[in-house]
């Protein structure tokens, strides 16, 4: 049986995947948390990020004097991250005025480019560096990457001719000219150049790109930047990508480099290479993610810190990151049909990428922590924030890459709910809405567990329906189909029939909330639990103590569940009250007085800080 | 009575202090720890520094052309920070090749000065950036206070006329007319002019600098720097230095400003900046200090964190914040006779300071971790290490701070040992020695807990003499004089007498290892104990554990104290193997296997990183 999907796919398209991505177009949703974030992005955040791209003038430097030229170094890049967002957008809804603000920007980016394709506003003109001088932390090619990313999302949309296509391929030639065999025998800094000329050789069939991005890849780690004060693993030039064992270094760049060595392992048949980025994933996935998905745990250079080294107070977790993390797991997930990968997409969206936008669209979390001691001093609400760290979600950024990641993601979200294979469709996330045609899905979830999938068409021979029943969802699940219902365990549960329209199927997760315990290697949460529903981590937030009880006053009664209790969930717990010494170590167990504090409500990781300043904790102590 | 002290001071010479302190030159260090360490400076540390900085083109800077200039903006201090280890170690034992070297590098440094008085190799020449024009961060001001500092410990032993004095006062004198009150109204990012000044004006009487560093003082925080991507806090810029309530920031920065204020407030008799800055001190003691003394927890801005953020594995714990730290506790101790000032000092001499330089002298630790998983590269032995951060000591760094700042306080460490007031004299430190010619100690501490103090002098009137107990000691101490023994407390004991020569006191220290527990408001640690002897805290060092076996798999037993085997400090264990799954978060308790490890040896903290790279800790997860 075959399943009509087209074969222009949504975020990345492989072409020798176990999995077929559907294009983002074959799948609605119609409603519940993915709807209202595609419709937040649609009128709150993409107008917002317009306003600033203006404002700030990145999108000005397109036709500044250089001497007037605005921003970091990568400014160019969230033009283009915003022209990506804004082609899934167009794809997903049409809307006049939307693509007209899109071919105006496409073309102040296109009338900024070389006539021999090079496209930067930072370098190469008078008064500026010289083209490829800095490409340790130049962002050249990396502003490029993001630059063909964006032409590949129109591309896949219907515009295959669309002018930001044509720009892409010019400034690609260009980089295969200056950097292929005979040309700068080097890298960017910042990968993203890697899996941006494949998705490009994908659309146009043009081989070049593809040999460009394997020499990029294969070229990392001989290795070929300085080691300057950042240090080899900081660029992911310590160690050729092959020979790795984990993800380390920079997260963002970490994880947007395995995404172009998949996508060339991928086209190239290359088992070596896609065996050995996934090792790494598994063993990162293991040892070097935090409970929401988040990635990166320093401060200092971005990075992952080593294995188990995951303190919540210093979680960097930049949202980023979590926006390349799921590029990662959804191109495992097609390789390989692997259901970890789409448990953590699903971990990843609910928890971080959900978490960065303030409720109004009109705000962001760069970094993403998981517990916070005092609230700081909050951003100014009409300027760019000056750190990636805030007490609340800032408007926009000095370094404001989030936004813009943020947003292409929730627009071409529909890409990764479904996928299909010579034998069927495989639904990974559950959200109400159609599948190809063929499918309609009803649900409340995350809010409740009872996803009910309904067959749309005839068929006249067997396919088989695979749903994914999440780890966490342990030995809780049950499916029921034509009255009957059984329990089903964790991966994909598959149904081979020949499926009648109106068939229905049943998949009820369990959504008591529950405790989650760490590893114990993980020294910063010894002694910790946290609470989680369903796909969602919750969090203890000062704004629901009593007054004067701090977040880190609490202990947590392991011995009680959590439960829902008024729509909320809640934990039973009790105040500590610590005795203050000269130093804060003792010659004997610390002694504290305690008093019980009854049922604390908690709230979804991804909503705190929506009501002003607060303390919050995801890790509480436990009894 | 009247103890007959000079009253030129050490390290630091307050007119109103409680305590006066006497000169290095009045104190004998004739062996044991301290000597070792001077020894080793003497020997080795000072030639390689001298090595280093020429070698870096640091001290050529002060002859070379403005564009052949080299080295970080701030790479004058260190050559000024080596001429008051050189001046203070002249001051201990004169030698004439040190003197002619120290000559030949003043004349240098002199010859740089324009006649106006401005000394910096970075900034005002042609091609460089203007003077002053980088007050947040180019440290102009901060090299100049280094600068003073060297001239005013060239003048407290013994050469108030040198031509380094000369230079710095012609240089003061300038900072003066630039920043007072017609001025700039500014101040330096990185403080340390602050107490310089006052320091010059205790040299030289001078009461303009006293009134500068005033200026300084109180202008920061108002806020007069930008914020910018740093913040406020972290130059301190954030609240009024009278009205903060506790260190924050930059950790070196905030001791250095701490430092100048308690200097301000001792010479203008301020009484409510005195009461500010001990009230912060006391609070970050309490709940931002490690076990070692260090401070500053935060590797993106090398700052504090906030109350109780103290992870050891990412403990920033810069070797020149707790040089900074010993010199605001020296001030506070001798402000108040604070006990708990003299008992931060030891631990962080015993436990920071002497961790920094390797055993044979010619590398360093820049930052001193209290936890380190795997160890990472090992730094180039002939290179500089480009970053704070490395597997092993390193020879030099692109950021060399902290060499120069170990050797001018290994050089006036004897200004540490005791001070006199109009009642007597007070010993705050043990080492084998003579005080002010009126004691002589024998000891071997910290190795063993006998200190023996002999009388020298025949007294025709009662004085006392103070020991200082140490808090760690608990109730452990015992005091015998005259045959009598008994139990002494935690602070200062004091014998008021009419000593004759030969009276001879014996103050017995409780040296048995023992377990020391964390304050349970420090996440980090939770659940762990660490090892400490006397003032020296321990570790768990990987290359003593059975092959295969990693720090982080060791599980201590907390019902067995540690005991010395064979010279050793050594703690009963178990290794633990945690089931790997898929991600590090579990739906239970976490399952692990165990096996015995019987007696595990640690190893001084101070010494660790001395036999090859690596895995460390301080804090052991305790059953």
């Amino acid at each position: 049986m075959t399943i009509e999907t087209t074969q222009t796919g949504g975020p990345v398209a492989p072409h020798r995947s176990r999995l077929r991505p559907l294009s983002p177009a074959q799948v609605s949703i119609t409603g519940g948390f993915w709807a209202e974030l595609q419709d937040r992005n649609r009128r709150a955040i993409i107008p917002h990020i317009d306003h600033w791209l203006e404002r700030a003038g990145w999108l000005g430097n397109f036709s500044a004097a250089p001497q007037d030229r605005r921003g970091r170094e990568f400014s160019d890049s969230e033009i283009y991250k915003f022209l990506e967002a804004m082609a899934w957008e167009l794809g997903r809804a049409p809307d006049r005025a939307l693509a007209e603000r899109y071919d105006a920007i496409v073309a102040r980016v296109a009338a900024a480019q070389a006539p021999d394709g090079y496209l930067n506003t930072r370098f190469g003109r008078p008064g500026q560096p010289p083209r490829w001088s800095d490409l340790a932390m130049g962002h050249e090619l990396y502003c490029l990457g993001h630059l063909i990313q964006a032409a590949v999302a129109r591309a896949r949309t219907g515009h295959p001719d669309d002018l930001l296509v044509r720009v892409a391929c010019r400034a690609a030639d260009l980089v295969c000219a200056t950097f292929g065999d005979d040309g700068i025998a080097s890298v960017d800094g910042h990968p993203v150049i890697e899996p941006a000329l494949v998705e490009l050789y994908r659309v146009t069939g043009e081989q070049r790109y593809l040999e460009q991005a394997r020499l990029f890849v294969e070229r990392r780690g001989r290795p070929v930047l300085p080691d300057d004060e950042w240090g080899r693993e900081y660029y992911l030039d310590d160690v050729p990508v092959r020979e790795a064992t984990v993800f380390r270094g920079h997260a963002v760049r970490a994880v947007y480099l395995a995404a172009g060595a998949l996508d060339l392992a991928d086209e190239t048949g290359d088992g070596e290479l896609l065996d050995a980025v996934t090792g790494q994933w598994r063993r990162t996935v293991a040892r070097r993610v935090y409970l929401t998905g988040g990635i990166g745990s320093r401060h200092l250079d971005e990075a992952f810190g080593e294995d188990f080294m995951l303190p919540p107070d210093r979680a960097y977790s930049e949202t980023c990151a979590a926006v390349g993390s799921v590029m990662v797991a959804w191109r495992l997930l097609l390789a390989h049909g692997d259901p970890a990968a789409a448990d953590l997409i699903e971990r990843t969206l609910y928890n971080v990428i959900a978490t960065s936008p303030r409720a109004d669209g009109r705000a962001f979390f760069y970094s993403n922590t998981l517990h916070r001691r005092v609230p700081g001093p909050v951003p100014d609400p009409d300027r760019p924030h000056p750190r990636p760290i805030a007490a609340v979600r800032a408007p926009w950024f000095d370094v404001s890459c989030c936004p813009t990641n943020v947003s292409r993601t929730v627009a071409g979200l529909a890409g990764y709910v479904a996928t299909s294979d010579d034998d069927g469709i495989q639904l990974h996330q559950y959200v109400p809405g159609t599948v190809a045609g063929r499918l309609t899905v009803t649900t409340r979830y995350p809010a409740e567990g009872e996803i009910r999938v309904r067959i749309d068409t005839d068929a006249d021979e067997e396919w088989t329906l695979s749903l994914r029943v999440p780890a966490w969802a342990g030995t809780g699940a049950t499916l029921t189909v034509g009255g009957h219902t059984w329990e089903v365990e964790p991966g994909y549960v598959t149904e081979r029939r020949r499926w009648r329209r109106g068939d229905e199927l049943l998949l009820c997760l369990p959504m008591e909330p529950r405790f989650t315990y760490p590893d114990p290697r993980i020294d910063a949460v010894r002694g910790c639990v946290a609470v989680e529903r369903g796909p969602l981590v919750y969090a203890l937030e000062s704004v629901d103590l009593p007054d004067g009880v701090g977040v880190d006053e609490v202990r947590i009664s392991s011995a009680t569940p959590p439960r829902v209790v008024g729509g909320r969930v809640v934990v039973r717990g009790r105040r500590i009250v610590a005795a203050e010494g000269e130093l804060p170590y003792a010659a004997g167990p610390p002694r504290v007085a305690g008093s019980d504090l009854g049922e604390i409500p908690l709230v979804t990781y991804h909503s705190w800080a929506n009501r002003g300043p607060a303390g919050m904790r995801v890790w509480l102590p436990a009894d």
